[in-house]
């Protein structure tokens, strides 16, 4: 069974076929959000303390850590954010940046096992990353294009991602440590989008059985009522194989299609996790009257 | 390419897995509504009327059409019931009993091409709907429980679908005019009901080549919050082969589901309706301020 353990100072998550669907919370990264880009090179981590205790409040099990911002110091500023994450939150961290010596200093303060955020099937990356994914006994999210660029068909993507967990292989990285990005493509631009994810997916984990991930939000862009398309494009893409996505956990129909995706494929036991949240609180004071959340779905629903 | 194509007098709407999901109205019930049963069966029709329009206008292709009245006169009932819902709405509907003189009653006066709703797997049911179908040349829906009840196994349910379809072949109906119903089970009753019902409706569509449907409801039986997760549930099993399903259109998130399901399958052409239905209005007065329904949606996110 593949499973690939991830681990903060004090807390361990496992991402895994019969594992619950793994929310990574996209929201610590300055790319497009200019304010927070401005904060972070000046030294200012509020915004990035206030994200990282939303998200996990929210019901993210990691979170995604970038600090690209142009002409700063990368390498400097992610080591400082993680190390303030790190002491604020006790959930495993995604390290994500295209810069090496980036990774490596995230890699350098980072206590635990960290996903690092990423491989692709170009030799320059894989020759570059896979050693530090060794030396720090980690794991990698593996994105499946490489000099070629992005295909479009996606068994040629299919077999970017075996190329990629081949060469782990061969420096010593097991498949269980491999997770795998097959790309998703906006679904308004290619009308096979989804499909071509879901097959996709399948293969991954039937064939190469690696665990996968996504950029979730990917797949809407440019049409309207994002949240209900990226909510269902989740649940559809777990029920064909995704095991975990990185997007925003601040979007409560994102986070309905995670755990509704779990209850469907019976790895929410017992329908736990569903119930507590969603159940009817009884008011002790007036016997079983149902109340507060009830009523809020009921303005939610049209 | 499998088609069921069914008609009313003045429209067509075609079953299959390049087709927008079918969404089948279910209100037209009076099982478990006992004001609706008493007006029926009065000859009050006007919560019907009622229905019939409010579930079209929500996003029903079909309408399911029922009148199982304890202790009344079910063939008459159900001949006027369809007689009225056909003279209101012109989509086609689906002629639901499980007493063959009310089946025989209803397909005596419809117009068109109706689903009968429903045939079993027991040699009993098969001996006298299957004629029928053949008779009217229709459509029907093929429940896979047999004699023994309704299996856990689903490879029995496969088999007792195959046997349905096979028997319907003797009979000179064609697989394209049988819906498999693979029966869902309750998710909080059974942990794998779900991932039971992927596989058989992948099963159904890549080997035995069927339509199918559900009663979409079954699956969060005695769970909170069930609207998300039967629309969850729907794009789900859409994502695994499921092409209709008997369900309430009143019902905004499952529309929602439905709708998504077909972006994400590629089957809402550029996006088309789903982007008709949630596109910012343009306010003319004002430029491209977005107004009403995003406001809307404001609201409905935590």
């Amino acid at each position: 069974m593949t499973r690939t353990i991830l681990s903060s100072a004090t807390k361990e998550v496992v991402i895994g076929f019969d594992q619950p669907f793994c929310v990574i919370g996209e929201r610590i990264n300055p790319t497009g959000r200019k304010k927070l880009a401005a904060e972070m090179k000046a030294g200012d981590y509020s915004t990035v303390e206030a994200d990282a205790i939303a998200q996990v409040a929210a019901g993210a099990a990691m979170l995604d850590v970038n600090a690209g911002i142009p002409l700063a110091d990368e390498p400097r500023i992610l080591a400082e954010t993680i190390e303030l994450v790190q002491g604020l939150v006790n959930v495993p961290l995604s390290i994500d940046s295209s810069i090496i010596e980036a990774l490596e200093a995230g890699l350098a303060v980072y206590k635990g096992r960290p996903l690092v955020n990423s491989v692709t099937g170009e030799d320059e990356s894989l020759e570059r990353v896979l050693p530090l994914i060794k030396k720090y006994d980690c794991a990698v999210v593996a994105i499946s294009n490489d000099e070629t660029g992005i295909s479009e068909d996606p068994d040629v993507r299919f077999e970017v991602a075996r190329k990629i967990v081949e060469r782990a292989q061969d420096h010593g990285i097991s498949r269980n440590d491999v997770v795998v990005d097959p790309l998703v493509m906006p679904i308004g631009a290619m009308a096979t989008a989804g499909r071509q994810v879901f097959a996709l997916l399948k293969r991954l984990r039937e064939e190469l059985k690696v665990n996968s991930t996504c950029g979730l939000s990917n797949i809407s862009f440019g049409i309207p009522n994002r949240h209900v398309l990226n909510a269902h494009f989740l649940s559809m893409a777990a029920a064909s194989g995704l095991t975990s996505a990185i997007m925003n956990p601040l979007h409560a129909q994102e986070i309905d299609g995670a755990m509704a995706a779990n209850v469907l494929n019976g790895v929410d036991g017992d329908c736990a996790s569903w119930i507590v949240k969603y159940r009817e609180p009884v008011d002790p004071e007036a016997g079983a009257r149902p109340r507060g959340r009830e009523n809020r779905r009921r303005r939610r629903a049209v």
